[in-house]
């Protein structure tokens, strides 16, 4: 962006802020910035090129973004995390949701810190593939509130780039707080110049989630970041039969759970219905959900994910769902759509040197 | 709080930033603040007057806050607007997400726009009670991104209260974004001095949300706002067992959809299964969800919502819960809730004299 630095809302012939005449040109009379544009120190942050160190044995940058908060994205980038460092990548976990982190959680890290040694801030460490870096790490406890405005949390985030020593990496997967804010301005501004591969965009099938990652959309497009797909989590939510709870309506309006009686029922009078799959919609897809959404945008639908109770229950123990069976209706939908996007993206070296 | 104007990251005897020896005492040599603070403008913001004068006829403020994203906090903030409005109470509803508004579609005003007239902004009417105000109004198109940094959020918010002519109203609901950044420390800031009347913090059941939540209540706290309670949604999924869609595993590996067959065979085989409402956790509660969190937190615990398909639609579509009997099972939780918010707070008056 040749003119990235005359504020959209300048007057007509700003020469811009980081401009040698800024603040003295004849069309800075009467701008409000003028004083500080005249005094403010010129050319790039220094910082960037204490960044672009760090980042010099980084392969691979990838953002996981979402519209909406609560659509699973760092769900999904711990579960990505997992996936790939069990395919012998080595790989970096930022969050840089500042006020809720949920990555210590996600990868059981709750009450770890980070360790500072002559090389930078020590990441944690998860199974030696995966380092992992989130406020959380640097908070005295859990109940703790992060109460910041926009400038600080940019602070910890270049701190974060800057400072940690992440050794090589083969993918750094960032997740993001939802939004179009400081933290996503930022991470752009402080990665760009590095070369960032994308954003993974994930979503619900519910409208008012699809309205926002259409703005997520146009963020990427306007910031010059490839959108390497978009996700569509919770699309639907199916369970085994057997594993519902059941309960009948009174004649007051209340509800009484005879599960056990309806499951006896069903091993001895119903035994056909007994290893059925039961599936619910939750959130109305009527409307096409993402892979109309897709199409439209012209961006490339990764696939779906159901609302699985048994990934929900790994997210929240910090297990990876890739090393039992018990999300059977969920990991595989995972395991696809990250093998589609190693393909798509040709992010498959190391793998194949590695079989 | 006496030493407000003193920055927590301020050097020791700082005199504060609205002191009239700011940036001129001992303290200040060598603060990098000390020249700003020694030309701004002291004393109270004079917009904070113009706020005032606005909210002057607004009896109750209430916000709707949450510590993650997604759990159906804008859902709550419009069917709580919803059933006040239905008892008659006049209701101005504040969108303050302004990188992600949901109010407009959730009260079925997409395409909508504010106008403005001598008195001020105008917001937007739903059913003669409730007036709504959000950027999603501004908005050229809905793919729009909002690219803000803090500061300019923050001024929109500013706008909002005090360019806005609500006239008289029973309750301002304040729909905010998730985390505890710069929506959420300006409309305290903004409103602090005019009455708050508390907020109400909705959550899902999972561990991750809970831990947010705290976060939110620790601010809560800390800022001098009282937490009017705690709302679990998304507690679990009930629905009817004949609305589900049933899918056999095949040996493969595939899913087959089967639901015609399983429902003919309910109906003629096992009809005594007919009618039962089928249930799933969806999140893990072991941990004991909002109400143990509220016990340990000293918070009211207002009640359990759970995950209804139906309710997610009428959210989609803009629609009350409360008009027909879809949504069997959200709508009487949604309406105890409120009723108990009313009660707990003696919110009742002008309801009694109306009936």
């Amino acid at each position: 962006m040749a003119n990235g630095d005359i504020p959209e809302d300048a007057n007509g012939h700003c020469p811009g802020t980081q401009s040698d005449s800024a603040g003295k040109s004849d069309a800075c009379q009467g701008c409000p910035n003028q004083e500080a544009c005249a005094t403010a120190p010129k050319g790039p942050d220094p910082d960037l090129v204490v960044i672009a160190e760090r980042m010099a044995n980084v392969k691979h940058k990838i953002f996981v973004l979402s519209g909406k908060g609560g659509v699973g994205k760092s769900t999904f980038s711990a579960q990505l995390s997992f996936a790939l460092a069990a395919m012998d990548f080595q790989i970096g976990l930022l969050d840089i949701d500042i006020c809720g982190p949920s990555i210590p959680k996600m990868l059981g890290l709750e009450g770890q810190g980070i360790r500072e040694n002559n090389l930078g801030w020590s990441p944690v460490y998860v199974d030696g593939n995966i380092r992992v870096i989130s406020i959380g790490f640097l908070l005295p406890g859990p109940d703790e509130a992060v109460v910041w405005r926009g400038p600080r949390k940019t602070g910890l985030i270049k701190n974060f780039l800057k400072d940690v020593y992440w050794n090589e990496l083969d993918f750094l997967v960032v997740d993001t707080p939802p939004g179009t804010s400081d933290e996503q301005i930022s991470i752009v501004q402080f990665l760009g110049a590095t070369g960032i591969d994308g954003a993974i965009i994930v979503t619900t099938p519910q409208q008012v989630s699809l309205i926002d990652v259409r703005k997520e959309i146009t963020f990427c497009k306007n910031v010059g970041v490839k959108v390497l797909g978009v996700v569509e989590n919770m699309s639907g939510l199916c369970q085994p039969l057997m594993d519902f709870k059941f309960m009948r309506m009174t004649e007051t309006g209340e509800h009484t759970d005879i599960s056990e009686w309806v499951r006896e029922y069903l091993r001895e009078k119903a035994p056909v219905l007994q290893n059925l799959i039961a599936c619910s919609e939750v959130f109305d897809s009527s409307s096409g959900g993402a892979e109309k959404m897709c199409r439209e945008m012209d961006v490339p639908f990764l696939g779906k994910v159901p609302l699985d109770p048994q990934l929900c229950k790994a997210a929240e123990e910090g297990r990876s769902c890739f090393i039992d069976n018990k999300c059977q209706l969920s990991a595989p939908a995972l395991k696809t759509i990250i093998e589609k996007l190693i393909e798509n993206n040709g992010f498959s070296r190391m793998l194949v040197d590695s079989a």
